[in-house]
């Protein structure tokens, strides 16, 4: 039992495990995103409601419903019919029309405008469209109810926008050129001019085919070959007078001829890389002839409309299928590699080599392998090595027999993403100690160098991207992701994403936050507001004390943003687990963070962080800032390499077997830790000897 | 051009590239079995006739009529719809009831017996039915056209028969008994308990089953797994507390694991041991824990019903479609398999290792790989040295993960066949030089020992089988088989298999029968019949002279059964062909007869060769008799060595891959090896010292 976040007075048992929050019945029913249900989907809380079955009775009422309107999008004219009621979102999702949607139809990014050419759309008013958007006919997707045949025009600076995510290709290039030296596909189309048989020399076509490979260099003695080719063998060889192209797969275990083609001229190769995030999607188009990135595409995983974490995703699947996730996955999948595909001016078919990169969880829900034992002690995945697997038979938009390679990942909680992070780094080949941090709901860390590697990963909740914090976001349009306050007045001066009002705050702006409240004296070290009688910033909010960061007529929500003690407890524990993570792996491997000479940071949330911020709230260690390095989407980038690289797959498959995992769940020393590391910035100030305290 | 077989007074243009023989007009359209049509499947000139198009569309008519009788078959009731006009036969095939049809419904056989309990079929006078059969209903199915709904019974004595060849199992279990000593199968059931994971053992579940199957002694560093398996594991291993059996398959190149199943307890594990003959395929059904022959069946390829011969198979298959040549193989050994699955008691399910043993040509069309360049020049077969396969893809009535391995065949005319008989000979492994011949319509020929081994086909025709020869028919009852000539009255004396009327001539009752003729005087070595003016037995046929071996009065066609001068004729090329490749290969070995330690003649035909008779005429060597030795069908028994033991599977390559090929096509030492052995017995009478010259 405990006290619900929006109602104090309230005792409920209800209790979040992530947010470490209680939400009273009538939290639970609510639908009004202000209070809860913004974090619905990530909330186990809401899986126990009785409310939920009624809203699933609901959700099914509306599926069953007949299939009455039409809409049209325009300028390319895909149609759709949907039944009335569903919004303009869905319905462009269901025709397959990309539509930029960032908070997955939550009504709070503003992103998805549309304009209503014709025909009838309910939509409620809203604070995201500016007047002259309105009068123009936007209207925001997510939030548009369809109630007759409708025709939408998707707007010019959405069309633009797609083609400069398609532009990204330069610029990814020449960051990653001159990875990879020797490119060398797991596919490869080896072309070939055999002998004509004789009377003399009269093997059959398949020893006369694996002759001609033995001289390209192919393992002959360890191919297979299947029934297939075996039926095209004697045509193919014969259509283009003993000139043809063999497309041969190496595989670990043994390489295999997978088809045979008559005519031995270039084709076009083409291969993919994929970043499969929780969160977000990232997909590079690349030529296998010479390494150049044509095309990279980026969006949210279609998964997240059933939870924002691993956890929830698992939870989901277990509720719903495994197939279910696997198609959100590759919906958003294929719809990238189309972009991408499309923006090169390329066929899916030409696509005979892909890699992908995701965390152990996004891993096995593509591949539709059993998760649930990776949330159940003691945490088990299914598969840690993937074998590589056929483009086909995972259903990727690619040459069904395209050779996919999938990360391979040590252990449920650090996966293939991470392994691929280490792969682009290249600390494993390096002498110098590197602790690799990728901060995000779940912190995976990774200490070692060329002679060895530990790693483990800590529940850092979902604080930073927004989770659990009443007006955390991510860092989308309108976030709050700077922060000064003044010493004297307690006024903050505030910078948003886009330059936009503000309408929420995301994480690197909370790290701002919470250094500027202890730098100036509203909050101590134990995490606690200090009274401060008669300043307007700093006020109650129901019976807990908060900093108000903006006033609700600065806001287009018209309410004040507020950020109270509750907020502030959870920010703690989160970065509480991280830091203990890292202390705690340190000490499993007998060292201190003297003895680390780099520290590299990856991921999206580190894009944004301050460190000097980071190292004030005690998230990152108070160590030489020197040491600190920031790498990006590390995964992307290992896949990239691998994709084009036997060598880096066969190091990224040493990467994964060298590294030894290290369990926090039942660790005492990391309690420890994470109860040390429950202040600001610690209970053990002498680890933080630059940190000036503020009182 | 040359005279017409029958009418040799004619001229014509069509030449039986087999038979070496004419055929006018009306004879190519003639639809009457004693003249031409018996072996009308069996000759190319077929192919080349206008009439044959006539035929085509006749047949394609029958086809498209609807489908308007129903035909149920007693005892067991199964029932089948077919157009009016089917015979009886095709009913049977066509509902998949076993009826015993030797000579593939050309009436001639006098096996198909079935009883007519009701209905309405016409059927044709027959003396191959007693008139008390004929009155007890009996009718042959294969002459017998349906003209309404009808039910028939299958005799007694035919579900006896059934049953008597499904006992095959202990008298071939004594045979094999020892052969071998270990059992290795391909995919092996390999039964595990792994210890539960932990947190502090939590090294995925695949990795789990690696380190379980490495301690079973399986390689697991070239061990791949499908995506089936990694989606079934989770589940499987904790079903029933991580007892479990995996399915492990064996290949050359890679070991891949096909299934998890929960619990390891012992599963019946069956096998198959296969040969695919062109006329008659083979069945074991082998227990593969102690290598016991459960139940063996034979049957007639169905593929006769497309020629006789390799090569007809072949052009059928160009003309049709090697599908359809798959599907009548597939049925033949399906209902095999069903008979032998039933008398064991046993499901198809268990069955998870099959060999094959066939030809080339037979081992290309089951598994549907262009056969045709196997009969072009420079004659290449697709594949020699075929990979495991899956039982399921090939469409076997066995587990459809079961392994199948089909023997390696060096060259387009010595296939796997050979290299099985081989292998159950193991002179392989032995010092001694063997010469292995199996004589049929093409003769293989393998001489060598542990060392060397070369190899070579001839194409004897197939007058050995019946083929080309006036009253040429298989060793089926009514045949004759044995021939004693009183040299002074010229009288014959004859004796039958089964001891029934004289119906034809099989081929060792036609190399009784040369013997003797050259013994009598009645032909000399040249093979010309010597005037014998006033004895009624040799006369006048047509314009050349015959040997008569029954008059009309004696045979139930009531017509002479004749041999020919042209029989003769054919009958000396064929044995020329045979002893030719010996001496040829010899040649090519820097070898004579003399070096010869043994000689092992196996194959259908050689089981009823009269050793003395055949040296006598010139088709085998004059040696010391003690040398030959019969060794049966060599093919399955080298099937059932190689199903249950690695080592045999590995030989098995080894010979393929030890075998040098010579092609006796474009050889000129074969074509004056040919035309020296075209003589009685031989032009070389020094090679014969025991072969007393007639004159």
């Amino acid at each position: 039992m405990g006290k619900c976040v929006n109602h104090p007075d309230r005792e409920t048992p209800y209790l979040c495990m992530k947010h470490q929050t209680y939400l009273c019945e009538e939290c639970l029913e609510c639908k009004d995103p202000k209070i809860y249900c913004k974090h619905r989907s990530a909330c186990p809380i809401w899986f126990m409601s009785k409310r939920k079955e009624n809203w699933d009775a609901e959700d099914k009422n509306a599926a069953t419903a007949a299939a009455d309107c039409t809409v049209t999008f325009q300028p390319d004219g895909q149609t759709v019919s949907v039944p009335a009621g569903s919004t303009l979102l869905e319905a462009a999702q269901a025709a397959d029309v990309h539509v930029n949607a960032s908070c997955n139809g939550k009504g709070s990014c503003g992103k998805c405008k549309l304009v209503v050419a014709s025909g009838a759309v309910e939509s409620p008013p809203t604070p995201l469209l500016t007047d002259a958007e309105k009068k123009k006919g936007y209207v925001l997707a997510c939030q548009s109810r369809i109630t007759g045949d409708v025709s939408v025009q998707i707007p010019e600076e959405a069309l633009q926008k797609k083609l400069k995510i398609a532009g990204m290709g330069q610029a990814v290039t020449e960051q990653l050129s001159g990875m990879v030296t020797e490119i060398d596909p797991m596919l490869k189309q080896v072309p070939l001019t055999l002998a004509p048989p004789t009377l003399e020399d009269s093997v059959s076509d398949l020893d006369r085919l694996n002759r001609g490979l033995k001289k390209e260099g192919c393992d002959v003695n360890r191919m297979n070959v299947g029934i297939k080719v075996m039926r095209q063998l004697a045509e193919a060889v014969r259509q283009d007078n003993w000139n043809i192209t063999a497309s041969v797969i190496r595989r670990k275990c043994a390489n295999e001829i997978l088809e045979v083609r008559p005519g031995n001229g270039a084709q076009p190769s083409l291969g993919l890389a994929i970043d499969i995030g929780t969160t977000t999607i990232v997909v590079y188009l690349v030529d296998m002839t010479d390494g150049r990135v044509l095309a990279a595409t980026a969006g949210h995983n279609r998964q997240a409309d059933c939870g924002d974490d691993v956890i929830n995703r698992i939870v989901c699947a277990e509720k719903n299928g495994v197939k279910k996730l696997s198609r959100m996955a590759l919906a958003t999948i294929n719809s990238l590699i189309g972009e991408a595909l499309d923006s090169a001016g390329a066929k899916a078919d030409a696509v005979r080599n892909v890699v992908v990169s995701g965390n152990t969880t996004m891993a096995h829900l593509l591949l539709q392998i059993e998760p649930r034992y990776i949330r159940r002690d003691p945490y088990i995945p299914t598969v840690s090595e993937f074998p590589i697997l056929k483009a086909g038979e995972i259903g990727l938009k690619a040459n069904p027999m395209g050779a996919v390679f999938i990360m391979p990942g040590p252990a449920s909680y650090v996966g293939g993403d991470i392994v691929s992070g280490v792969l682009y780094t290249g600390f494993h080949r390096e002498d110098l100690t590197t602790l690799f941090i990728d901060i995000g709901t779940n912190g995976e860390i990774v200490i070692g160098n060329r002679e060895w590697m530990m790693t483990a990963a800590c529940s850092a909740g979902p604080a930073f991207e927004g989770g659990g914090i009443r007006w955390g976001m991510r860092a989308e349009e309108g976030a709050i992701e700077k922060i000064t306050i003044d010493p004297h007045s307690l006024e903050p001066t505030l910078s948003t994403v886009g330059d936009a009002p503000a309408r929420g705050i995301c994480g690197s702006g909370m790290i701002d936050l919470i250094a500027e409240l202890m730098r100036t004296g509203i909050v101590d070290r134990s995490g606690r507001f200090v009274d401060m009688a008669g300043k307007r910033r700093v006020r109650q909010q129901g019976d807990e004390p908060a900093y108000v960061l903006a006033f609700a007529d600065e806001t287009p929500m018209e309410e004040d943003i507020v950020f109270t003690a509750s907020d502030l407890k959870n920010l703690i524990y989160s970065k509480g687990a991280v830091y203990a993570g890292f202390t705690t792996l340190l000490g499993e491997a007998g060292m201190n963070f003297s003895m680390v000479d780099r520290i590299i940071i990856t991921g999206g949330f580190g894009q944004y962080l301050n460190i000097e911020r980071a190292v004030a709230i005690g998230l990152l260690p108070d160590i030489d800032r020197a040491k600190f390095n920031y790498m990006g989407n590390s995964s992307i980038a290992g896949a990239y390499m691998a994709l084009l690289s036997g060598q880096y797959r066969q190091e990224a498959r040493e990467i994964c077997n060298t590294m030894t995992y290290v369990d926090f769940s039942s660790n005492p020393r990391y309690m420890d830790e994470f109860t040390s590391a429950c202040f600001l910035p610690h209970t053990d100030l002498n680890a933080f000897p630059s940190v000036a305290t503020p009182n």
